[in-house]
């Protein structure tokens, strides 16, 4: 099942161009943001953390659809929900808003790499249970 | 008829993570990059000298896919083609090599925006020209 | 007299360059996050709120000498001191630590600029206020 | 003796900020493009591929005083100085002028590092000949 949950930013100065708006680029950093904030809450773990156990989860695809540019300051809310789509890959798609505004929608396709080997792998069951468990609590 | 050129770029160390490989959204950079030169070669005019002449083009959609990872120190053949997908907007497309290495694919959709009403417009007629002239041509 | 606060933070995979450590560029966000923080905690009023007041910080100056590495998924705190230089520019200076350890410190300038003039011009009373009551209340 | 090169760049969209101005710590980014440059025109070998015969620079200090702005599109003309301040560091200076003006100065300095025992140590031979060889040519 997939599990959501809701990120809270705001746009900084060095996500803004000389458009007056959050670059098109900057929301990849808040994507970022958000996974590393899901990895912690629900996985029980950060990204980085994984990241020292030889876990690595490596970025296979990347999109975003801009509906409204989002300004400096705006304080943002970035849904994502995860779920896995095979067994050594996640998706993490993002929607997010400013109040009731819908802003930008995208996703993440991330896969899990044996960083000695470099190749693609299982994801950990403890990783693989949370969406298990999560189906049956629903 | 769309247009390609081919632009050659380099993997720099703030490209690169702690992963060893060019961050999946460096590659953004590489894009806006490609287009830069794109523009001052095909359109005469670089995107930036365009936004001081009141014609702004804002990303609606990016998208990449990424096969193979690229390292420090690569040298990378960006080819990127643009094709407008009606009168206000351009698709420009990418494809990464290194060598024969097929790496990376993706897009960027940009909308050409009177900066003003911040309203879509239509493409000014001496650059959509360059897309027809390019029709007979060929 | 000068202000003091702390700003927590975690170095992300965008932070870290292919040497394993956080780029020494990405210094410069934490700082502008670190500034963006107190200025809140501070002022009551976020640098990108007195943006839209017509009050543009613009950076004259900036200085890091890094002591030691901070890696993936860190937990840095960020001591951020600020005083006001002359009426029209605030000082900030940052040390970094990671617990004991003192990893960073630097500091940036910043001048108040009117943004119609693009002149430089005083802060505004109630900011500079802020810098008097705290001395007083020493 | 110091060696001094001139490179030449183009500020992009995402150097820029709302303020219209390339943001302060896009010129961190222009500083490691013109190490790069350098490396290869003095050295006769990158930075990047340098790093993988073991040999890493790792930045100890970083420094910029901003004079001028510069804006979306402007052609900049870095000219980068590079001097061995110790038989372990190079001292990179920069001076960034817009035809004659004189936008901003920095440093950055760098310290040969042996990755496997992450501990500083002398530059090799090969590159430190070329600060001897220039003073004889001189």
């Amino acid at each position: 099942m997939p599990i959501t949950e809701i990120y809270e930013t705001t746009v900084k100065v060095y996500d803004t161009d000389f458009q007056g708006i959050s670059h098109y680029a900057s929301y990849y950093r808040f994507y970022t943001n958000a996974i590393t904030y899901f990895s912690t809450k629900v996985f029980g773990d950060s990204l980085e953390s994984m990241a020292y156990r030889g876990i690595w989860f490596v970025v296979v695809e990347s999109y975003s659809k801009y509906h409204m540019p989002a300004k400096l300051g705006d304080k943002l809310s970035i849904e994502v929900t995860a779920a896995m789509i095979n067994p050594k890959a996640i998706k993490y798609s993002f929607r997010i808003f400013r109040g009731s505004d819908f802003l930008t929608e995208g996703y993440l396709t991330m896969v899990c790499v044996d960083p000695k080997a470099w190749k693609s792998t299982n994801i950990p069951d403890d990783l693989a249970e949370k969406f298990r468990i999560n189906e049956v609590s629903k």
